[in-house]
């Protein structure tokens, strides 16, 4: 397995930076550096840095991963075109894995989808997505993902609110006679604390770079 | 179990009335007399009548009640007010049953979300209907039906295309921490000939009446 | 809504007990009062007695009920037959509501089961049950009482054990031509943790009496 | 498109049979020599040759191969190992395809499931499938097929009876936080009919052989 490390994390109050803390605890990564709006805490120099925080803090990120010369995994959503830009430029110095979206089984799921798709194209294709009741913005991103994998074609998306579901994907494929889907549950965040765990030794076996999550679990 | 009986059958030749021969006949009842646009032949005189076929035959349809003096199950859809009201006329001399659905699934799953409803009333609600590609109406009857079940409430109806599916419903109840589905698929159309074979037998044990499916189902 | 109120909460540091101080503390109700193993804590005198712990603390709670003179919610799983008379006994002077399982949708779940049953007792039955990889009961205690509804019948239980998912149950109901199918999903222990709320506002407005978790569920 | 073929069927009078008649009819493809227990009928010379029957036919299948030097498409489940080589040697005269199961999304599933193995192996894996009441074998081909592409781990296989349940078959990947699963349901048999017609359009284009289901799907 991978040996463990020390690690800094900007955002560390929030959601899912809690959950990276507990994550990263069970495989004994060190915790050396924290970030967030009330605190700076600084006990060694950590040896990666993992952003869970908002666009706004994405200038400090930067100046964080200057002042440590150290690799990022960043998680923030909704970054702009200049911020992707100056992680690209940045990446050719140290290692970076950006991704909105760290679950695994996603990542498979839409693989599995582009496969299915050679041959059940031109079946009648159908998206499910079903979120808590709080997500505002419909579609989500990662139906919106399946979906573009079909340029050429219309494919629906129907979401559902309800209660408090962590997020569910389905797509089907429609023939004469027989239906195909596949699914993903998100059980709880922890999936995606681990997608980050994954990312963050990923990027500590390369020199420098700039990757997607996808890198990752297929190892380019 | 109950007697077999003999039983006249106006439009044998569609999807639903072929069915309904292959399903009446496993259980010993004769088939004495049939209509269609091109065919009228009798053999007997029938005990009861089965009506597959569509609101312009209606008046054909009752001309038969009148001659035979024989109760019907009537599966015909999308009848006119004046039609029902012509139904409910003739339901004082001889009995009937009408609906537009003769899965005995679908009369339990309304029933079930009634009782549902009184609990978790107040949950998220999402319905999902599944199709066949032929299908030009969105959303289904039944999903309207079930839709109808809460009329305070603005329940939102999900309707997918897929292929040759013979019909799936699916009502979501999302609470916090928890979800609670009811589901009912549709296999194939024999489910609804043997809704229509239970509303005769039902029928054959009235004198005189206006009954839905519900309650063949239900014993009122 | 119900007022707030002072609660005492026996086993606070487990999964369920941290689960219900963080649900009753967004009821603006207050802890003051906590046992646990290596703890005994009290501000102030409590309403109602909550326990989320294990049978050897049992004779415990029973002091605790008797020291406040409080209501009792119990959520402890695997009590014995004598400890069950226990409470009853108890519940002659202070209202008791005991159960293994307070989540309200698989209360749901069972009711409804039984309505299908009327009508559907003879088609195939099936219940499939999925839970973490770490219970090593099978099957679950839910399945069971699902299954316990047809003491006529050898209804199937099919166990799933999948990474950490919380808890899901579904009997499917098969007949000739139609599948209808009733599933709850747990998605997380708060769903527990809100019926132990509702089970608490139920014994507070009560004088004494031995209910279950369907008694709070079904007003009785 | 393919243009449109003389065929001979063995087998004309099963369930798989008649459905072979009608959907090859919707192509335009043209029955011309039909056999079974009671009947030979020639009309024409056979382009290629369909056999939806029982192994005990097999050696009349053979002798028609070599009476019309024609390919063959074969769907005759349980054929013995001897048999099996009998058509391995003929396949160096004409092409042959054999499979037990003629559902393109079954092996898309199939393909699927080896895809997401690659990185979800770890995973916990459950398999479902559904059948109908009359299915006497537990668990079914399709499933074990699945199972089979595990040979390192115990894959738990449940097996569910309901009603007239044409077929589906549904494999689970549960990791810490998210499950993906991939299923497949068979509407109607027609799906299976549909496979065969692809099939004889593949085995037409090709001058000698001995292929899979699989490759036909595959353009192997």
């Amino acid at each position: 397995m991978t040996n463990s490390f020390k690690y800094g994390l900007i955002g560390f109050t929030g959601r899912l930076g809690r959950e990276v803390v507990s994550t990263f605890a069970e495989s004994k990564n060190e915790l050396v550096f924290k970030f967030d709006e009330n605190t700076t805490e600084q006990k060694d120099t950590p040896q990666i840095l993992i952003d869970c925080s908002l666009p706004v803090v994405f200038e400090r990120t930067i100046e964080f991963v200057n002042q440590f010369n150290a690799p990022l995994v960043i998680a923030t959503t909704g970054l702009s075109e200049q911020q992707l830009n100056i992680l690209k430029n940045i990446s050719e110095k140290v290692s970076v894995v950006q991704s909105y979206n760290f679950s695994v089984g996603v990542q498979i799921l839409l693989k599995l989808t582009e496969t299915a798709k050679e041959k059940l194209g031109d079946w009648d294709i159908e998206i499910i997505e079903s979120h808590h009741r709080f997500k505002k913005d419909k579609p989500s991103g990662t139906a919106k993902m399946l979906r573009d994998l079909f340029p050429d074609k219309k494919v629906p998306i129907s979401s559902l609110r309800l209660g408090n579901v962590v997020g569910e994907h389905t797509i089907y494929f429609g023939g004469m006679g027989e239906v195909l889907s596949l699914s993903h549950i998100a059980i709880s965040r922890r999936t995606f604390a681990e997608g980050i765990l994954k990312s963050a030794e990923f990027a500590l076996s390369k020199d420098k770079g700039f990757y997607s999550f996808s890198d990752v679990i297929f190892n380019k």
